[in-house]
């Protein structure tokens, strides 16, 4: 099985403290990196985490508040100064031109790369990027700015065709792919064989889904339904349920109600408040409402 | 005595690594403290080496390139997120306005406190910043792009009155300053009692100078004759010379030689290359041109 897994970089909320970094996080799918967000320090946390520059695909931002996109300035320069070529695409929201083009104005003038904006629409479901084996799409949340969640899919695989099958009808190799596909196979005599005969399904595709920040939105549950893994931000216990609604943030147990509603099979919670030296509430709460929850935590990987 | 001390928040030089973080530090004077540099992550080594927000009281940015500048959004960011209402000044050339306006007008709107920038003269030695007992000078160094030098200068201090001689005359205490400041002591019947004689000399005013980045530059060491403490850049070792002319740095030797023309009490080298997971050489090239040199890291504190 191709690899996809996750590895958190930061998973503190706008004040980092000496437990918890701000937002960002790696998928690493196909043997390529695709960045969520980008806080300050994102750097540093991928070389204290051996994470390969060299494999960084594209970044994807969430919304436009400093402790998803301070990081971007040194990154950015970062690969430069490492002899990047590849064009790097950042897909964010338009907001994003204003902090990071006179960043690349002035001190990326000589960048031996070049950055390439997408812009997230503030609406709707969509694909926004995809490849033979995987797609990404962009919807909605619920935040005090345009900020948007992420899906990473695998597309549908092939079916799996049985070895015992190819020796016994001597299938040749040209025909392997096409009854992988589903079709069936016709021996030399003219014999029709079912593919059902000669096949087992595909492997599930995984996916993946990032929701940080957000309030709490059941709009959000038909894209993210059935995940295997649900990241949703849990920044606050319950007894913060005010603050967590005047700022357009969730708490744990909304985070697991989410996870609940939209029957993903893992719930990782992460955004911490900065309040919180201990995470064992946060924990418990989203635990009574979605037993399958973990805590986010730096340098955390998360295998799909 | 009162507190004069410097503090390494990162000496690393464009690329941070594993061990060495972007350039920042702190100087701590009379209970202020003053920030000379802000690469990314300086936030993040305030909080490691439990360094007080509260106390920050100015930055002094030497000059703007990327590895010195980019953790300003991030600090002033979570300033306001503390509650900071106190004025932040920014010592800078003029260059860090299209770096950092951009930042105060988009993710800084609702600020709790000013921030007002300072620009520096590209020339000249200046006086940029003083109190009743400190100093803050400026100067030109020689890099790629305008950048300068810090000295941070404690003011000439009063005389020590000898505790004896105020019982022996029956000193007065409205006298008291007046004969620190060195005036002779008339008795009540008109006898004059020389100075001299009442006191012993003032603690001689300690000083430290901040120089990086810079090529090696005799022209300055007229402004940091005889500091008790210089940080000078050594990025580099003598088999890297070429590289170091070609980039307007130093080699770890170049700065003992600064410092032994400057007759410096003692030398702290930093700024080092990305390339040197050990930095026995850049010492030992170091020590034999001027034997007081020390190697700067993340935490270090050096008492003045």
């Amino acid at each position: 099985m191709t690899n996809f897994k996750v590895q958190i970089l930061g998973c503190g909320s706008a004040l980092p403290t000496t437990i918890h970094m701000l937002s960002s996080q790696l998928v690493e799918m196909n043997g390529k990196l695709f960045m969520i967000d980008c806080g300050e320090g994102t750097q540093l946390q991928m070389r204290k985490f051996g994470a390969r520059m060299s494999k960084l695909h594209s970044i994807f931002i969430s919304h436009l508040h400093g402790d998803h996109v301070f990081g971007l300035p040194g990154l950015i320069s970062t690969l430069g100064l490492l002899g990047r070529t590849a064009e790097l695409t950042i897909y964010a929201h338009q907001e994003l031109e204003q902090f990071i083009n006179p960043v690349l104005n002035f001190f990326c003038k000589d960048l031996s790369y070049n950055v390439r904006l997408v812009l997230l629409r503030r609406k709707g479901y969509n694909l926004i990027y995809e490849t033979r084996s995987i797609s990404v799409f962009s919807f909605p949340l619920k935040h005090r700015i345009a900020t948007s969640g992420f899906l990473f899919k695998e597309k549908e695989k092939l079916r799996h065709i049985k070895r015992e099958m190819i020796d016994y009808y001597n299938i040749p190799f040209r025909e392997i792919n096409n009854i992988k596909s589903g079709a069936d196979f016709v021996t030399p005599k003219g014999e029709v064989v079912p593919n059902e005969q000669l096949t087992t399904p595909p492997t599930p595709p995984r996916s993946y889904a990032y929701c940080s920040d957000t309030a709490y939105d059941e709009s959000i549950v038909p894209y993210i339904k059935k995940v295997d893994v649900l990241y949703h931000e849990g920044t606050f216990t319950e007894s913060e349920m005010e603050r967590a609604t005047k700022t357009a943030h969730s708490t744990a147990r909304q985070a697991a109600e989410i996870a609940r509603l939209a029957e993903v099979k893992k719930l990782v919670i992460g955004h911490f408040s900065s309040r919180y030296k201990e995470l064992d509430t946060l924990l418990n709460e989203a635990q009574e409402v979605f037993p399958n929850t973990e805590l986010a935590f730096e340098g955390k990987v998360i295998e799909l």
